[in-house]
């Protein structure tokens, strides 16, 4: 693992790059901002790590009224738990027997769920839980829309919730119900309309639950783009929004209610490059490229200086043109750069560096990079 | 850091996923191609060490007569050379006080050289190497076509040879000639052609040199799409390859002289998954996403089943179809992916699994994992 780029007291421009920048005032207010609107919602906020990986992170979160966390990898919800995080909700199927014990072994010391959506997979998952002496909380997944994992939604989840019920080592929790694909929808009523659905789903798998007499403790799903809607759906009582704590480049294209940009959340995430190479009149190279952002959602926005472009990167490098900014940066200056899909960008780097005005005030580790099993 | 996937002498099923995979029997034939190849062309090989950033694996290819490796960052280089890895290039600009004092320091336990295109980054190359009582070797770069870092052939590399040559820490090695864009280019003519043109640049900076008596012991340049064509040159003596050892999706979709995908060496290479979810009628889902494989040259091709197709990746998923493989996979099943990019998707990495005949053989590190300093 690598050193820290960075020093608590140090001035921004000490920092050694390609760092990973978290501008700690807009990510506080980002966190408040989540905290009052599920609170005013009367619902509960289960962050995603998968975006943060970070148990600093996290344990905000829970200090600003957060139950949990979600993980999407067992190796992942270790890192965490190893770091003082006590409940995780693993928010994907986990096959395998290897990773099956690794779950059961975790859940014998902290709180511990997961989803399912095969009866094999339930009954190993029994299997694991009962080797262990562990109690496991599951969801069923229903898919509702994102057409990813998950069972349909009615007869399909009410057969794999008794299935859940009556197996030992498992507490059936009830249903997990996101929508993935939804939450990058750019207009605000086809946003609202998928979610609508989605509900509509959820509403008539829990109905056939309750006349079954399994309870649904839990109803969870919603990301960053479409909380508010599973927030006033009345069936959702568990939010996994991730992205809010940061934002990035593709969230900000989502629409409001009247077609602006949604702006409830700020940038707070960022990439730290520095140029290395002036030698060419058009644009300048700087040494953060495909290893040290992610690309999946296009090339980052620069931040700083504003209206220049980035372009073209390869494994380590990147172009910055001037673009509107009409700056011509020289050897050595930094820019500021804000990435495209946050979650796999923090992924490549091991350290965030928080800032306030400009001073390193703290550096997290990223507890749960790599963590892919 | 997370726990090898793997231990020697389990069979391939037993592997965690989603794992790195790398298949030593065409892994060492590949390694043994390249050896003949520059052996018979009487040119060196510095491997690029982007690619792998392992230890293990650059000491075997210096078993095999390369003389070293190149690496893209100083924190890559330290990993290496902590590794046993005793001569490294950084085949690239180290710009900023803190980066330059590492290699210095690293240039008093290792041979050590590095690119210049910039007269203020001699200076403080040359300030750091004096303030570490090292002695460095440098390369000019010359942008012979890729457009990115480099000065110009002629008088500007020139002038910059001079400059290096009589500052003080440091020794002028020759000429960084790296035509990257060049690797990529499918046709064998229009590859021959670019890396002809790179060479007249070549040539006319090195006759600029010798008449003002500044000996290029080193021309350096070339990787694993257009060797052949620097090894025939008679100029470059120093080739940078790296994917050769590993191949991956698109250099697979470069041809040859008789217009087939080239194939003088083997994918070696995969990132082996797991299905973990089929409740869908048309594709089943597997554990290896964004944060498992890169995909900035495009999805992983299926190398097992051959002819099924994955699609769709999310940062913890991908979609696999049956296509022309007409296998459905059940839950639990491997499936063997070849990625799009290899540098990249081994950088998202903490292990190699090494195997031979679907047994583990051994366990490598990827050492310089993450090291974007």
């Amino acid at each position: 693992m690598q050193p820290p780029p960075a020093e608590p007291g140090m001035s921004i421009d000490q920092i050694d790059t390609p760092a990973l920048l978290v501008d700690l005032d807009p990510f506080e207010r980002n966190l408040e901002r989540m905290s009052r609107a599920v609170h005013s919602a009367g619902v509960r906020l289960r962050a995603h790590a998968k975006t943060h990986k970070c148990a600093a992170i996290a344990l905000r979160q829970m200090a600003l009224g957060a139950v949990g966390v979600c993980c999407q990898k067992v190796s992942e919800a270790e890192a965490l738990v190893n770091a003082g995080v006590p409940d995780v909700l693993v928010s994907n199927q986990v096959v395998g027997a290897r990773k099956l014990a690794r779950l059961a072994a975790l859940a014998t010391r902290a709180r511990v769920a997961v989803c399912v959506d095969h009866a094999d997979n339930v009954k190993a998952l029994s299997a694991a839980a009962m080797g262990a002496g562990a109690q496991i909380g599951v969801l069923v997944e229903v898919d509702v829309g994102a057409g990813r994992c998950g069972v349909a939604p009615g007869e399909p989840a009410l057969s794999l919730a008794r299935q859940v019920s009556r197996s030992a080592g498992l507490r059936f929790d009830g249903l997990q119900a996101y929508h993935g694909s939804a939450q990058h929808i750019r207009g605000f009523a086809e946003r609202r309309a998928a979610i609508e659905a989605a509900a509509g789903h959820v509403r008539a798998t829990r109905t056939l639950l309750d006349r079954a007499g399994l309870a649904c403790e839990t109803i969870a799903g919603a990301g960053t783009g479409t909380f508010q809607f599973e927030s006033a759906s009345g069936l959702y009582n568990e939010l996994q929004c991730g992205s809010y704590a940061f934002m990035d480049a593709d969230y900000a294209k989502n629409l409001d209610e009247d077609g602006a940009p949604v702006h409830e959340f700020e940038h707070s995430l960022f990439v730290l490059a520095t140029v290395m190479s002036t030698a060419k009149p058009d644009f300048v190279v700087v040494d953060a490229g495909l290893k040290a952002i992610a690309f999946d959602s296009g090339p980052p926005a620069v931040h700083e200086p504003a209206g220049a472009q980035y372009f073209r990167p390869s494994d380590e490098h990147g172009r910055i043109a001037a673009g509107e900014s009409n700056v011509r940066l020289a050897l050595g200056d930094r820019v500021r750069l804000i990435p495209g899909h946050c979650d796999p960008t923090v992924n490549l780097h091991d350290w965030y560096v928080a800032v306030r005005a400009n001073v390193v005030e703290e550096v997290w580790c990223v507890d749960a990079r790599g963590a892919l099993f």
